[in-house]
This record gives structure tokens, C-alpha cells and sequence, in this order.
């Protein structure tokens, strides 16, 4: 069994060491939500401490009172960045899944951490692929015309112009992507 | 040297038994900020991952576009709130020091959290003591007529009813308040 003092040490290390902010960019279906889920898993395997955080479920809790103008998806990419900054000044890495359409805004979010301390991962997948997929029926409400500003259909997306990683969600698998991360983690 | 395995129980551990939130509510001046960094620096002296969420330090970031209007009041604690059930999500106890004045706001906010998760902690002091304090010279702004709306002076602090620790900074030192806060948590 492990002392508190053991743990506390750790803890105290983990601190000291700040963690990275992983930003998950890309179109509905792109594969960004189960890439996070599956990092998360794999960095508490390794001993860090790591949080998904979710722009579907964010639109439940804190983002509730934001809809999807070009302006609600600014305000929204800036607090996902500032909860980001807050887990790693506690000292968790948070793994950012959010369509974040807008270089501007993705640059805003970059600028709130030290330079070292946020990659931005391009989840890239082809928008007929993403379609093709739809995992939350999104895109054939789109298509129907139940769904306004739908990112890729009537509503436009920015590709990273410089990602620090750029995974092709439609060639590679999830456990591939997935170790991708991490080895340009290096941890 | 403790193994990767070793952390990574321990994290997995703490992951399991979900951290509590602690709300420390009061006046300005009353030792909300005090008391929740030494309390930080204590549950992480203990072994356990804490973060000190400071009413005045999120509105330089994530409540930045907030006033302190009543309803701007009610988004902030609402924010914070949220916040903080992230936090707990990933196994860190946040301490929030907010004023957060009105009692429907803070029932909200504890409403967001099961039932043995969320312990409303009254900071207290008489309001003429937090005026000698006056650590940010707020309270001689406001009495020069250079602020508005500060809580206690031309806005109203609805104390809790039924706290579950009421704290008396006037009458004890800081490092007893912050021993009562470890008693209730039984860590």
C-alpha cells in the first residue's frame, strides 16, 4: 500500500510539472469525442491525471445558455479554453473534443497557455466520410433542413493551418490515433 | 521511487470516491481566499488533489464578460459552479472562495452536485470587521461613492440558513478555520 506521504509527492510532482492542453479540432463525426475517451483511458493507465472535456456535453452544463452563431461559438471556444487552463494549473490534462471551427478563436485558445503547453490535433476526416457516419444523425437533419448551422454544411470550417499532429481518422483506427498522441506526448 | 502503477492506483482510486466540492461563501474580507489556498496547500499536503476555483481571479478569465449586476451575479456562481463539478468529475476538490451572496444561486449551485458532495462553508466576520480589513480597499471605494453594487455596503449578502459549517474569522484564526473544514471532511 502506498503512504499518503508517497502520494502526496506524486501529486506535489505532477504539479510542479505542468501538464499540456490537448485541443481536438475537427467536423461532427470526425472521430474527436472517442479519440478523447480512449486518450483519457490511456493517460490515467500511464499515472496522469487527464479529463475529457466534451463540447456536446459542455452544451449541457456550462454552455448551456449558448447557441451555435458565429459568436456563441466564439464565447464558447473561449471558456473551454479558460476550463482548460484551470485543469492545468490543477494540475490534470484536459482533452479538448470541440468542432472549434475558427482559426481566430483556436489562436485565441493557444495564446491562453504557455507555447509548450497546448497542441492542437487536427481530427481530420473527409466531410462524406463524417456524413457517412453520422453518429448523431446530425447531418441527415442538415440535409432535411431541420438543422441550421450544421459546421461543413451551412456553416464553414477553418482547417488548422499548422496542427502540431494531423490524424486521419478515415485511414488510421482510433488505438493508432490514439498512440500518436501519445508518443508526441512523450510521456 | 514510486512505480507509474503505484500513481496510477492511487488516481484510479481517488477517481472512485468522487472528491466533495467545498463552497466558501461570505463577505469581502470575511477570509475566503485566505482559507482556501491554505486549505489548497493542506488536502494536497494530505495526499489529495485540490484547486482553489478564487471568485476574483476567475473574472480575469472565464467571468471576464460578467459585471456585477444581479444577474450577472447569478451567471458568475452559475460558471463557478459548473466549474467546479468538472473539477470533481476529474477527481479534484475544488474549493471555491466566491462571495456568491444570494441564497437561490447557491442553492442552484449545490443543487448541481449529490447530496454528500457539496458542503456550503459560511465565512464569516462582522461587516465592520472585513471593513477594517478591507484587503482590497474596496470598502473605502465604495464609502467614497467610486463603487457600486459591493455586497454588504449597496448590495445584499443573504447569509446561509443552514450552513454546513459556519466559520467565525473574526473569532478564530485562519488555521483553525481550516482545521474545522479537515474535521468535517473526515480525511
Amino acid at each position: 500500500m502506498m503512504s499518503v506521504a508517497n502520494i502526496s509527492t506524486a501529486l506535489a510532482a505532477q504539479r510542479r510539472s505542468r501538464p499540456p492542453c490537448l485541443w481536438l479540432t475537427g467536423l461532427s463525426g470526425a472521430g474527436k469525442s472517442t479519440l478523447a475517451s480512449l486518450l483519457e483511458q490511456r493517460l490515467i493507465q500511464i499515472g496522469l491525471a487527464a479529463y475529457a472535456l466534451d463540447g456536446d456535453e459542455l452544451r449541457t452544463g456550462l454552455n448551456q445558455d449558448l447557441d451555435y452563431t458565429d459568436a456563441h461559438r466564439t464565447e464558447n471556444v473561449r471558456r473551454v479554453a479558460e476550463v482548460a487552463r484551470l485543469m492545468v494549473n490543477a494540475g490534470v490534462t484536459p482533452i479538448v473534443a470541440l468542432i472549434s471551427p475558427f482559426q481566430a478563436d483556436r489562436a485565441l485558445a493557444r495564446a491562453r497557455f504557455a507555447p509548450d503547453e497546448f497542441y492542437e490535433i487536427f481530427v481530420d476526416a473527409p466531410l462524406q466520410v463524417c456524413e457517412r457516419r453520422d453518429p448523431k444523425g446530425l447531418y441527415a437533419k442538415a440535409r432535411r433542413g431541420e438543422l441550421a448551422r450544421l459546421t461543413g454544411i451551412d456553416s464553414p470550417y477553418e482547417p488548422p493551418s499548422q496542427p502540431d499532429l494531423h490524424l486521419h481518422t478515415d485511414a488510421d483506427d482510433a488505438h493508432q490515433c490514439v498512440e500518436r498522441i501519445i508518443q508526441l506526448l512523450r510521456v
